[in-house]
């Protein structure tokens, strides 16, 4: 009788002590596949790693008058819970070959001085499309927001995931075996990568 | 007696149809720099282009569930006034090394099916920063924006205003004799690109 | 009897006078995908575009000192082939997520000053990769080279060619149906674009 | 009476064991104001870091068939001094708003299998040029190139060295004040972010 046996694909046992992970969905469509790939990495992902949601429902659109008067809460919870993690974990469409609105709008908040959550975080960059091309340029994109915010994202393996529609149920669970297995290996790497960086091996 | 008296800095007359152009502003500040450096050009251009104005203050987070409901009034508006415009003058701050998430999540609207306003559109793109750059990565990444929305932006020259501070007075005027001449020569470049491209010479 | 009968896909006929377009390849390689891609084109192209190859073996290592002293034979005939043509098609790999070190260069030297040819040229970017993104990214990192040059690259349709090695038969000729269909649309918006940019419609 | 009299700029006694660092110089040209700045990085840096340079010059255009027959003596002895290294330093200028063809050559042989010596090394960027924006546009081009060859590079401080011509005297020994300190305490950061990755603090 295998305590193993209702656990999905290999997911090995660890005495670590598991990483914080904030995981953020870039798209604020309730369908999101970009939400479904993060709900299947949270059922995915080792326990050496614990990942929980964070909607960007709430974080209105960037002004520096509004900011001047104090960050809304909206924005006060979505900076508290990126502090309060070990590393970020993001997956976002592609819009128009670049990041989303949506989420580079939820970036420039969490930079703001003083204190900028964002600083010295892990970073892993996963994305879903309808395309062929799985975000690959949207990605390069979000990489950019990362130097000056200084956050540290894995270089390989990427996670790209596309024909989206293809590896889904209806009810948002992954179904792509392969894709499974990708990103199985995907969240491995970004473990290993956050540990490293934060010196918890 | 010249009528061309108290017309500002070398306004060349014109018997050309003016071309329509919209101003984006990508912040929403009330004092923001871009904004003015909007106006500067509204009284710089020559008469051969005129300048409208358009806020993003009404335009929400862009989110497929309301899309499909249908487009919100402001985004509405947003479009139709792009629609309407023969080229679009954008200036925009950079955050983060990238694209004003607010500038982005405008034109991620403004990209959308059917009939995207953006289409075939052409560009010029400005920017103002406090620091010495003046939205060199900013701008770079926006044309990273123009592939897929199919905006052809000017190449050169480009028009980056670092140390916005000390080139505008308290009422937001451009004060900086050297950013006026090359706001000009930016202004004559744009308007000669547009018509290039569209065919009105 | 078909005067047609021997012509490849869909090639119209046209009285206009042909563009000249300089095709080159951003590989040294003998058996270059890329090349084989920019000789399709040459067998697809309509008669309105007579498109000539130009090799980049003879163009060495970028050096200031060299150029001082006058730029190598080779590059000078570089030069005089893009200031002759009337626009060019690029078909390059994708090195590292970027442009190849060996086109990057070779257009180095042809953005020397004085009177560097690219300057105000057409623009077509086409890719072949092993892989299943096709140079997407390696496309972005050349339009960048883009500006400071001034180079006037179409949009759209953009034409990657994944799994290059699937797409060619053992001489290099293009096979793939779906490819040559695409390759013959690429080519026909990019006559278009180069035709409205330079007022040759 | 100090022991530290004759050292340079606040350089920090050390007991760790220094960390080989390859400095890359992104130019050919003999005077070069990247290779200085390389140079005053030698005499900055602290004792806990050594800076070895390493020339560019013998290294041919990449040519796949070449490769195929075993890479050039000079890519050899490049590649063999990359992994050597504990991590790079590279100092290169912006050509096209982008990295040198001479660079982005260099890197594309060493990013080659088996064994691509960049793998997994820590990455310090810096940037001479004779305009204002010091090779912020190169540094994102050539940061993209990190992704795939999985390089870790420093993200802050930036050190970008505009108007690089009244930074060094004619003997190419870098004179500015301002610059000596921005480059120390970038080089500083660079050995922190290096042993960090590493493990090695």
């Amino acid at each position: 009788m295998s305590s193993h046996r209702n656990l999905p694909y290999h997911v090995p046992m660890s005495d670590k002590t598991p990483l914080s992970v904030l995981g953020i969905c870039g798209s604020l469509r309730s369908q999101s596949y970009n939400r479904a790939l993060l709900r299947a990495a949270q059922t995915l992902s080792s326990p050496d790693m614990h990942i929980t949601l964070h909607e960007l429902h709430e974080i209105p659109l960037y002004n520096d008058d509004v900011y001047a008067q104090g960050a809304p809460d909206g924005v006060v919870r979505f900076r508290q819970a990126i502090a309060a993690a070990d590393a970020l974990l993001i997956s976002a469409p592609e819009y128009n070959y670049s990041i989303s609105g949506v989420l580079k709008n939820a970036l420039d908040w969490a930079s703001r001085s003083p204190n900028p959550p964002l600083d010295g975080k892990p970073l892993g960059l996963m994305g879903c499309s309808p395309g062929p091309h799985g975000t690959a340029r949207g990605q390069m994109a979000t990489r950019q927001v990362c130097i000056f915010t200084n956050m540290v994202p894995l270089n390989k393996p990427e996670l790209l995931v596309p024909k989206a529609h293809e590896k889904f149920d209806k009810e948002g669970n992954l179904t792509d075996e392969d894709t499974r297995q990708r990103l199985g290996a995907f969240l491995a790497a970004f473990s290993q990568h956050a540990r490293r960086w934060l010196g918890r091996p």
